[in-house]
């Protein structure tokens, strides 16, 4: 059955839905984006990404289009019309078209906004239970990572170099240090049990994952550093793992071909897996 | 009168060019993009236009949709069909959709082709007679400006914070060095007459107009210096331009505030200005 997704006010046979070409989104990838992940049929974290979107919006001095509300009803609707069980819910905002193409931004246009539906297996992820291997590869993308553009060319290609490499995602690389996951927060677990990630910059993105899964980490009395982390540190650690809307947590089994302590999940990045998904189901709506 | 563009094989009137949502150009910024001039209805510079997508394509192993013949052809119908005397053709070439959204390339998806004409003054413009003011701003744009995508966004905010500013457009700056204008190359002149420009490399596009104001300009037998070059000596310069497509060549007045030279168009840029225009006019075809 065709998916019905969200365009600008109306509920639309996926095949039916279609931008303009003058559409800034298209010609400048001047849009933002979240993913709301879905399990038994509720939306996971929900809050944290409506306000990121917000906060996306005012960086990007474009309007933002839907109150919350009127977000939530849409992305209720379309789980509803799609039947979904488990997966995520798409949803871009672009700036709109001046109906002619201008690097500066246009004034008054009316945003675009698509949402759309995937469904898939999220708690009972092959990739969970197995783990991913990534390689390491420069992290060539722009210095605001903190905005959740469709700027992903960069993302795209890293991708598509590590499934060229045999491996699973990649661990972007920047003098020295790992910044992040292909499309996702990076963690390492130090031989003393010490969960280690990237603090917050314009560096990274701010992951609504990430917030969660740190405040669960604390409650469960788990040692977090906020601190830099080079590759070399990432090969020697304990653990491995990343984390994202899409994935919640996966473990990372090995890096650059180098497994990661014993080369399976670890035990302390599962139960943090386990833990986040108990916590943001209690939450979900 | 609506403009006719070029959509997937079909030529349309303007506002029904729509593209799916699932148009990786949409999603991810996984297109590619070159504007060729147009003065008295001739393509200029077109081969060079031409050769840089195939390029671009390759950098990002995307099908090269059309033959060289091809795409000339359904430029010049453009600009037969909208009656474009002076301006430009824009031409965008997307990895398609696979239906969904997954950020590692689909395999055999077809290219989206789109094509479209802009009618403005290029020869006779206001900004070539009286220059432009620039601000300077970090440029935090992607690793790899050699490849000409429409992750284009850093480069919208940058021409936003300049008009902000009561200026035209901005100098990218890198580790103290200029690497671009918003959407051109960056040049200045010593006060010893030498052209000094960037070298090529990923940290900035290879210009096509660029290529061919370097000939021209050592035809003229003007001395070029392909070297980083800092903003204080941009500051110091005696003359100051950027060059594109769009702009052929338009003298920089004012950087930051500071008069460039006399705080007028300088006399090499405009003349190096009006040879390249009699040269690209001299072979457009």
């Amino acid at each position: 059955m065709p998916r019905t997704v969200y365009l600008n006010g109306e509920y639309l046979p996926e095949s039916e839905a279609k931008v303009s070409i003058f559409d800034r989104g298209f010609l400048f990838a001047d849009a933002i984006y979240e993913v709301t992940a879905v399990v038994d049929g509720k939306l996971l974290d929900n809050d944290g990404h409506v306000a990121r979107l917000a906060r996306s919006c005012g960086e990007l001095e474009m309007k933002n289009p839907l109150t919350a509300e009127e977000l939530v009803h849409i992305q209720k609707e379309l789980v509803r019309l799609n039947d979904v069980k488990e997966g995520g819910i798409y949803l871009q905002v672009t700036r709109g078209s001046s109906g002619d193409r201008d690097f500066a931004y246009p004034e008054n246009t009316e945003p675009t906004v698509v949402l759309f539906s995937q469904s898939r297996a999220v708690v009972d992820s092959p990739k969970a239970k197995k783990g991913i291997k990534v390689i390491s590869t420069p992290d060539i993308r722009w210095r605001r990572r903190d905005i959740k553009t469709t700027s992903l060319l960069a993302a795209c290609m890293a991708k598509q170099a590590a499934i060229a490499a045999g491996c699973d995602d990649v661990w972007l690389i920047e003098d020295g240090y790992v910044t992040e996951g292909g499309s996702s927060n990076a963690y390492i677990i130090t031989q003393d049990n010490v969960i280690v990630t990237r603090p917050l910059s314009n560096d990274i993105l701010h992951g609504i994952t990430r917030a969660s899964l740190l405040k669960v980490a604390k409650q469960e009395n788990l040692v977090i550093e906020e601190r830099l982390f080079t590759i070399e540190e990432a090969y020697a650690a304990k653990e491995a793992f990343i984390s994202s809307a899409s994935t919640f947590v996966w473990p990372v089994v090995a890096i650059d071909d180098k497994p990661i302590g014993s080369g399976s999940p670890g035990p302390i990045a599962m139960q943090i897996r386990e833990t986040y998904i108990e916590f943001a189901l209690a939450q979900a709506v």
